[in-house]
């Protein structure tokens, strides 16, 4: 496969920013400043690889202002401007990975099963062995992979892609131009029941998934359904793999969850937070907007103010562990010898001005 | 879809309870306090909800008899006073669930693939896609969802219900009126491996997984086959979401476990148990009846007395954290200063003792 | 089904090792101490277990020259000496594993659908509604079990075991010999989006994931492919359920993964490493060669020594947690009192010295 190429001018046409030097250059690809080559353009995000930037093989760089001024004029190649170029860099990615890709398929495969009474869009796709149910809608443009099982009533937005062996439970809505990466299952039952003498008695799960536009949800999350109302996922959610959502919650827009992050039910998530991989929020929590929490970190209580919170055992070769492990266990016994001590030393000076008056 | 209605006469032929009030009030639904339309049972399970329960638009409540002595005469609609509202709920949810659910599928579908040598109630459902090998026996009105894997020789028990996408491996048995949602692994090779001077060596996996009757099993869940014996899940365990249960391990009946618990290999752990979401037990261990487990904790040995058992490092601004991990790292300098210290104090209180003397 | 059986003295043949006694006893299987019959071989891999070896009922047993020279005479069956006996146990299950397996399925599922500008080789087997996409490539005596979505220019190594419902991507590449559990998702898009005024950029994934031979990978697991360069996991390497692995990660030769472990895009990881359950790495970090990472831990840093690393917060009963925790979240102070305590015991001892010159 032969890359397609784009000339430099074209690139600030649809891009941006302002292009030194050579306007016909044509690159095929972007890549970072040690493995470009003469076909690609690079970036510069970040001042400290300056000195890599200038010995960079590519005949393009995308960089700052900033960088402009100090690096600018030893770099032999053209260069772009631009105030962001990590999101310029994103979005350049993006264009060559769209000129590159495979032909655009539409129609639902002959292997596929379709209710009757279930919508598709003719631009969509419905991919081998995938199902679709009674009632379910997909949107213009949207493409559903192989053995992808949406239930009845579900909706699925315009241009979203849901890939090989997602299953999305009745009735559940998904926005538009989402991605959903295979083994997803978006509506199972949340875990709710009622204790009677020892049994579990299930609560139905009556609720539902209801995610917005321009969401990410990575290999292997599970969201559940509410248990009476919604679970909502906020517009611009990006959500990475082997996450858990439980039922109930509310995750506000932009928030970022790394992989293996847990959130149980009923917690409400604001706006642009970030959770590290691993992180987990108990049931029932409030977290404010702009809260970012640290990897391997439980939540065991609301947060309602901005800020980076972080609560892991400090890692330590295994016999310091050890040791430190069992102080921490008796830190009680610590800290009332600590007291002892102190009440000495009072006593000792109590005793010491006596004798001094 | 128009909800169908239930007499309150009826639901307490049901389900029992007192009925206080009009008889031949009909509801569509049971909703929460605050959620309760004119239309709605309601109910409540805890005291301190007393005000919000006298103010709700329910035209019934399902309540304690000591909540009743305390607010029934405030209340103007119908009470049905129980001994367990929270199962109450439970139990009339389930019925509202039951008469307006989809209609009842049976048969197999005409894309869904069925060894001849399998043997399928004729009240089952086989859905789209869905596989089922030789020798697997399918029961009494079990469902069988799109894309499920059934390989050979499995037995699913009657009514029970085998969401889209699940994988079942050859020979392990499910129970009678289980739920297993969507993504679960059942049967997949334990973890073991012999090491010969640095290579893996497989030890084969030929053991089953036998799951026991009113078993629920979490989305993404995956419950490794023995690697000799079997691994074993009791009657009314309920698992929530993307646990992992290693092979061999034995879980006890009606035990709960909720989202990303993860049990290595061989752990035995006892009957109605609870592990917070996250929780983590290290194979081989033995872990007593009626032990709970908060989330996030590290079980890293054996628990045999009942009891709450804790271990997560607390949340801390980022800022703070630092400061204490870093003291953690180090306790083991801390202890040894308090003991100069204490010695000191020791050896000063006996010069003291000596200069009185 | 019954089980076919195999002399000792083929035993020898095949796996090596010194037989003593009987060469002509038969066994249908290899069994653990305390589960054998007289049908049974059985295997005494830890010393500890002496007294149970020589009260076995299986017919023969495999030990080593030292517990053979410590019980070889008290125990009246026959005997196979071999330097590693928990190896030799795995590699005879292998082979009674294997003449007792199911026949071997070769062939196209007559409802898989594969593509026809895919390769299969004829001694590979395609199983019911797998599907198998353009350009794709099965190995000689691959198995790929049913609902597996195999997509464009993949390739999967001669005799690689792919279960069912498995979901691999475009162009990535599975090694000779493998196994990957049912669940797992092979070549999903990395985490990497560039932030533009609080929203997400997606950067697309360009690079693949690249599975070496003999690497077995556990259900449910994740493994996403790079960003610009390739997700690469070497040869040997086991991965257990429910694990994730970020873009671009790199994990050397037989480095061994239990279940539940996390790793953050771009770490490198070396060769023979063991991570615990549950345990998680940074992004970005690199783990020499021969690191050993106990369960639960929180590798937050680079580790280029080996050795064996720890770091989870010890498990107690949960009101003695309650209050060690709060002395953790109090360190900082608790460490200030003993300075100010340290600093009094000089004070003093200077005092006394002062008083005594």
């Amino acid at each position: 496969m032969t890359n397609k190429s784009i000339r430099l001018s074209e690139v600030v046409d649809r891009f941006g920013g302002t292009l030194i030097g050579e306007q016909t250059i044509s690159v095929i690809g972007i890549a970072p400043l040690s493995d470009a080559t003469e076909n690609h353009i690079t970036f510069l995000s970040n001042p400290k690889f300056r000195t890599q930037a200038t010995a960079s093989k590519a005949v393009a760089l995308i960089l700052s202002e900033a960088d402009h001024l100090a690096i600018g004029d030893t770099y032999s190649g053209a260069r772009i401007i631009s105030s962001n170029p990590y999101v310029y860099f994103a979005k350049l990615a993006q264009y060559f990975f769209h000129i590159n890709a495979d032909p655009v398929e539409t129609g639902i495969h002959s292997s596929a099963w379709v209710s009757p009474q279930a919508t598709i869009a003719p631009s969509a796709y419905i991919g081998p062995h995938a199902s679709v149910e009674a009632g379910a809608i997909v949107g213009d443009g949207a493409w559903i992979g192989a053995g992808v099982a949406i239930a009845k009533r579900v909706v699925i937005g315009a241009q979203s892609k849901i890939n090989a062996n997602v299953s999305i439970y009745n009735d559940c809505i998904i926005g538009e131009r989402c991605v959903i990466h295979s083994g997803a299952v978006i509506g199972a039952d949340g875990f709710g029941f009622a204790n009677e003498k020892g049994k579990w008695i299930k609560i139905p799960q009556t609720g539902r998934v209801v995610i917005g536009d321009d969401v990410e949800i990575g290999a292997n999350t599970s969201i559940d359904r509410g248990a009476l109302a919604d679970t909502i996922i906020e517009n611009g959610v990006i959500l990475d793999n082997q996450i858990q959502i439980g039922h109930n919650c509310h995750i506000g827009e932009n928030t970022a969850m790394a992989g293996c992050v847990g959130v149980a039910g009923s917690a409400k998530i604001g706006k642009n937070c970030t959770f590290g991989g691993a992180a987990m929020v108990l049931g029932h929590l409030t977290i404010a907007d702009n809260v970012h929490i640290s990897s391997g970190s439980m939540v065991s209580r609301s947060i309602l103010e901005p800020g980076q919170y972080t609560g892991f055992y400090p890692l330590a070769k295994n016999a310091d562990w050890e040791k430190t492990a069992a102080i921490v266990r008796n830190l009680g016994s610590m800290r009332d010898k600590l007291r002892v001590v102190e009440k000495a030393i009072k006593q000792n000076e109590a005793n010491s001005k006596n004798e001094q008056s």
